[in-house]
């Protein structure tokens, strides 16, 4: 990659998005689903939750990178924006304050952004419940911003812990954030589909009362790891 | 002010509460809007969190300063809550225990007081949302206190970094709580009334797909900070 | 006792639960009055949060303790539950790992299971919150575990900062968790039920505008502790 | 106050400070015989450490109010500061970031600075340790700020949880930092004496082995409370 | 245990002590030693740290159980200390005020206490440096604390997630506090030793240049888990 | 690259280090310094810490991403150090665990291993002291680890929001840590030394009394952006 990493001031316009179909279909599974397809890879820290439960988004990464208390950036990053993307923000150091609120919302929705995922703080909650549009965030607050320091646009970042680059997918809901490189979202795809398949079988046979440790066949590595029952 | 911030063991019994008019009009804002119209000035820590989604409250402040672990002073306030009062209760040291609950929320209301702002932690919230009475608190807990130790009612406190004098306006809501100074709260309703009218228009082009940087002129000054675009 | 605290490595098949007609009434009751019945012993940290509103569960504890990032012991414990048991899960570091999701909810239901109080994280919170499977954790996250080291079972546990024995009584709602250690299940059944009888007469007075400073009897201690009313 | 609470783009530059002989005898007390001499009011939050150990300080404040990620007006308050200032720094959202090193306390110094006490992070700590040259903060970390964005100096702010008014009397060291108002420095000063007197004769009496409980007289009032002892 | 874990207003007189010469033999181990030899219980949460650097203790607990913001119950501990002694503070909700400072330092030390383990704050950090007394805290606060409530002294409690009976033996250095159940003193000891005796032989392996892979013959199991080396 | 961020299971042996001339030049250099020349990118989160003051480290990265609790891959790293090497550990999860001690620091050192720098704990504080060898980590812990889960060796990592490929250099010290990518060691090797030369000067200025508004330039945009004087 020739862009540095967190490089500051940029705005890279033609980014390669993971293959739509592909991401379409991701949205049908959850993001532990999707951790586990990937080898436990790609998810942003816990601390990162929707601000209204049961929110849902799959999308392709505009990324941005922000200042502390400047949301600048995400005016930039709107016109990047292209129909099915969700947008994730990385801060430069942390800050809870509302970075995004109703009337960005409005204009991210208008250019067809999915959700938004920031390691900051978001406003206007109840608006933007109404409107429908999920933020993922580490933080509510009535405080905006600035605009007056630049970060970049489309750069690869370091949000909540994850690395995404632009175009990666982004799966998230009640259970978190997952980044599915976008060379990895077909083979992610895959490995879900099997994955799920595999559950229901596994969830009817929990279901009528089998248990774990015969379904997985734990029982003699657990003797072997010296588990020891008493009475 | 003649009484020392924090004072321990006052109750001031007359104070002067905002403009009844203008308070209940700034009830028609969010908190966001009003932290806006205020300069950006009055935030409550975003740590302090609704205890159920949608709550929102205005009103007047009656102040309580608790020591951890005693809500002896919620008692005291009970008394010198008017119709309309919000009660705002800062501790003199961080604490989650359960301060409040059904049977002061019962009182409170007897007494006319909207919710309760505390920089401390609240119980029976099924109760409290049964009973549609709000509370923003730092923490949920079952832990109940003892009333052993002198706090003070009416007093300037500090609750979750806010400054907040008796008879200051409280306006909360899902994004967070602010404090209006009595004696701003006309100019901030005025602002915040300008506030929210430009803010349909701009929502609106929005909407319609023009973008922040257009609306908002920022090309220029983005340029002009050097942000550069590449492919 | 005589199997040490946090021994690893133990499964205790036989333990003595508490009485369970006593639980079945303890259920009736909220946490918070719980803790009060108890004389305010027995609670878990306040972080552990339930995974969807107004979750209520009460029962007898199968306790577990985890590894952090490995949720082995949980397959171990599924077999030691009973109809009406809450498994209470401690683990020996702070870990915010999705220890639990859809899978072993299902195992733990069909075993007869009522809740999971966890010092660790969960996830699938879409599908528990469908299946009605309350859990209390102190994160919610995507991230699975492994099933690599030894923990134990019915062993007794510190969970949240709460000691938790076999058997004991768990208590749990919006409020929090409460721990009733199994020969005080019938003593606390009683103070609950005299402190709630209480309650009503109470709260009757206090809605009609009577102020808990006389109802209590507060004004001469307050005086007697030097608060002064100052205009 | 004419000057609204945190209004920003102010620098007031006539402030009166607090007697300089009195604040010169407060120095002699640690910042937990001032708070208790205060009558337990004022303290900063405990989060707030000296970034080496047994730092000690003592001044009149000189207050600024920042943005997060911005100390412009740390560059203003230079300027303002006389010979036996403290400058206190408040933010308005938590941030870590190294809003201060070398260059700043450099500066500082020479304008007669003697700490500098932020509800921020530093940087720059060997080169300050090495200057001896004492500051108070949230964290440490080596990231830089911008200089964009308007705060105020010499207002009245709420640092770490405490009031501070321009000219306040600021004491610090191990234990934490207190604000003493300034209108308060002198009877301050005569009952930190007065209680220093008393702990020399206290300490003498429990090294002798006298205990609390006989010589405080406490044994009364613990049985009255209940306190029972058994064997 | 015929004392219900956290009860209030009790206070134990004679408790049975862990083994003096195991104990003063336990001294001689870190705290990471001693909880490997335990089998990796008994350690308490690490966000306790000693108030000064290279601090150790090794000693018989006194245990005492304290109010939020109240440590009348240290004064009460003071009278039950025996030469040898460790004080272990527990608190029933966490708070960061200082409990503890020179004066009561100076009765335990009176007393002959070693050391003071507590889930709360400390105070006077120059004066107890100085004193040479140790104590392990979760917090540095000059607040001061009321004596109001009760709590109980030498019944089990819960510190910092460790269970801790009356009498048994606290060994704590920088890395930590670790609780010896006072009837594994003698076993855990003899596992200490032996543990260390290994370590010199494998420090000096490994100082040769000998890798752990080879020592610990890590590198079947490693291929065995599926590790493969890439170029 | 062709191996995915944080693939499990994998350790890459041929790793193309960072000019080593540059990286022994890059020491002379802080943290803060090199932060500032790379641009402002590259840093740890602050919440990383040295173990002892005044720890000084720099050389280029050997990277391991560890599961939570578990040490295993310590130890596979320990065969791919060279001499002037800093390891860099991820965790997969949050954990505080002692996953480094004076067993693999010694291991560490005689590989010739310069620092640790850990997004999870460290043990053995007083040895690692002793032996002057350097760890920077997010706690410290007297607990263990266990060896049974597989991570990986010189993969791209995400560390405390840093993110490292392997022969990157990293500079740390009081002030933090810091990440120079390999490709970039010269330029910012450049940049830093250009910046410190500026410093010397600027130093001067300073401390002969000249304010930085003055040095800097400031009062025109100040006054631009509206900052205004009042007595």
């Amino acid at each position: 990659m020739n862009v540095p990493l967190n490089n500051l001031g940029v705005v890279k316009r033609n980014i390669v998005r993971a293959d739509r179909a592909a991401v379409e279909k991701l949205a049908r599974f959850g993001a532990a689903t999707i951790h586990e397809a990937m080898g436990r890879v790609g998810l942003f820290k816990p601390y990162l939750r929707p601000i209204y439960p049961a929110a849902q988004a799959c999308g392709t990464a505009v990324t941005v990178l922000l200042q502390p208390g400047d949301n600048w950036m995400l005016h930039v990053a709107a016109e990047q924006i292209r129909p099915g993307d969700v947008v994730v923000a990385a801060v430069t150091a942390a800050c809870t304050d509302g970075f995004f609120g109703e009337l960005l919302a409005t204009s991210f929705k208008a250019r067809g952004a999915r959700a938004l995922v920031i390691d900051g703080g978001c406003r206007d909650v109840k608006a933007l419940t109404a409107m429908g549009f999920p933020v993922w965030s580490r933080a509510i607050s009535a405080k905006g911003t600035v605009k007056a320091t630049l970060g970049s646009v489309n750069i690869p970042v370091v949000c909540a812990g994850a690395l995404v680059h632009p175009g990666d997918a982004i799966v998230a809901d009640d259970d978190g954030v997952v980044c599915v490189p976008r060379a990895m979202a077909a083979t992610t795809l895959a490995a879900a589909a099997k994955r799920e398949a595999n559950e229901g079988d596994k969830r009817a046979k929990l279901a009528s009362g089998v248990l774990g440790l015969d379904m997985y066949g734990m029982r003699q590595p657990l003797a072997a790891a010296g588990l020891r029952y008493v009475d």
